[in-house]
């Protein structure tokens, strides 16, 4: 009989957390048991889910040692004084959906499809922004086969990147603008619907926020490559769930748009969407609760010809973003 | 006594027809007599205008030639046929907002803060695509005084780009949503709200759809540079009238964000927003409405180093983007 394994997570009311128990059953994670935790504030609550309804225990730093792996879908600095905790020596394995860790060297940055021998024996694993999630599966395999000079990023990013609270204000403050009401705002730093807002998270010395640098500097973790040019404008967008991406590249090597959908179309993780004749191309309403990252929109770039293509990718941001992400690094360590 | 003049619009009744009156009321254009043509559909009718109540007269190709000034909101099948006609010798100066003479070498394409003196003694001037006019009014002053290598340019594109219509089935259609009905689509090729859509107007051979190569079009032939490199991605997203754009310059000598913060804060036509430490930046609920381009975000690059930046425009694209550039040229020839 194959070994099952004892499962905390730890913020399963958030929208993340949620999303991590539904992809533990969807993907049929060998859970023999599974514990949600959280501080006094939820203990107690129960919550519906695919495992039945399940009575929301007090947090302790001893509890979550005794599970084999334990899901962090809370904030960094929970994280940062937790984890390490939870994760020490006959504790559990920890993976994290926090920036806590994912730029400290001795912690790996997963994303699975791509760098999963960088988990190693470690109990400690950070989880990627969602935004480095989504582009990196798509990038990776062209990074691979034709080198990268230069990456270029813009972003349309959903309010889940804001948690449930952020497609929560989303959708009641459109019902106020629709309906002549004031249009007011807490999640975010101005009104969302019918908007853009281009910064997410705080801005930085250089100029970029901390979420563009957040690309820059994951991506180079994950790929290996730490002077890879990569820039990133990361603009939040009245959308619910699905991040898109529009991606220019300068690549080392020539490459044409059929080599790319060639090698996308058989990319784990990647569903090519890329028929302009019958008008199909990533989009939002398409991408979400889905597991694969749509690519599409491929085209020989006008600016960098034949070292060069745009795309366009669009990615679940509580899936491949969070959730999936993160259920794949612990398929990986029980593979 | 100054001059004043015989104005003429053909569709008054569409969303750019309609600020066109108001524009030339808002900056005192010296109108002796404004006249609004339609087909029979809409002929008799009475619109109100800043003017008074204005009834819509049937157009003919006679009745248009007898005015000085004649501007165009209507499709580029129309123009094609009659803006020839109404601009011929003794006719009336035709300013035309479609694409139908856009790319001939011998009708005049202008951004009035870029390129007045190209209009000549053209009695036919074609109005830019209000994507490139947004991005060329910023993009030029940083042209001239640093060279381009490369542009880079992705657009988040409000509804008014597809008319009135689009911004009422957007508006519609959110509401459908939000009252869990069924959201359809007629203007736009998939259902608008909540979503995003990298496809505007028709693919072209290379992958890129015509608005995206309008931009390049446009741009090199309003900045005189047939060869500037410049490439676009075109996404349509759930906002009502302003288009914002994430550009990434390569320069051909070494720029600096505070000299570009530093020119554009002088630059006729836009207003520089870039004040992070206040989360200044452009946004759709800031420049809707307004004249002036706001550009911000500016930062230096981090693929192209000191020879290259990123910013981030935002402008009303029934204004600069065509109403205001169209009477700009008519302010332009009568000076």
């Amino acid at each position: 009989m194959d070994k099952s394994y004892k499962v905390g997570i730890i913020g399963a009311t958030g929208a993340v957390g949620a999303a991590m128990i539904q992809v533990l059953h969807d993907r049929k994670f060998p859970v023999a048991e599974l514990h949600l935790f959280a501080s006094e504030r939820s203990a107690g609550k129960t919550l519906i889910t695919p495992y039945g309804g399940k009575t929301v225990e007090l947090f302790s730093v001893e509890s979550a040692r005794e599970m084999d792996f334990v899901f962090l879908a809370v904030s960094g600095d929970f994280a940062k004084e937790f984890a390490p905790q939870i994760s020490a020596e006959g504790g559990a394995i920890v993976i994290d959906n926090s920036s806590a860790f994912r730029y400290d060297d001795a912690i790996p940055l997963v994303v699975p499809e791509i760098n999963p021998e960088a988990i190693g024996d470690s109990k400690l694993i950070a989880n990627p922004n969602c935004t480095t999630a989504i582009l990196a599966v798509a990038l990776y395999p062209l990074y691979k086969k034709f080198g990268l000079k230069r990456v270029i990023v813009s972003t349309y990013q959903a309010t889940s990147g804001a948690g449930a609270e952020g497609m929560e204000e989303l959708k009641t403050e459109t019902a106020h603008y629709l309906a002549g009401e004031k249009v007011s705002n807490k999640i975010f730093s101005y009104p969302i619907p019918f908007n853009l807002i281009p910064q997410i998270d705080k801005f930085q010395e250089n100029g970029y926020t901390k979420e563009e640098m957040k690309v820059t500097w994951e991506t180079r973790k994950i790929f290996g490559n730490p002077n890879l040019a990569i820039s990133c404008t990361a603009v939040r967008i009245p959308t619910f769930r699905a991040h898109s991406e529009a991606i220019t590249i300068e690549t080392e090597k020539p490459i044409t748009p059929a080599e790319a959908q060639e090698i996308l179309s058989r990319t784990p993780g990647v569903k090519l969407v890329d028929n302009p004749e019958k008008q199909e191309y990533p989009m939002p309403i398409n991408a979400t609760k889905q597991y694969d990252v749509e690519a599409g929109r491929i085209r020989q770039s006008l600016v960098f010809g034949e070292n060069g293509l745009d795309f366009f990718v669009c990615g679940d941001q509580i899936l491949k973003g969070a959730a999936l992400n993160a259920v794949q690094i612990a398929e990986v360590i029980i593979a």
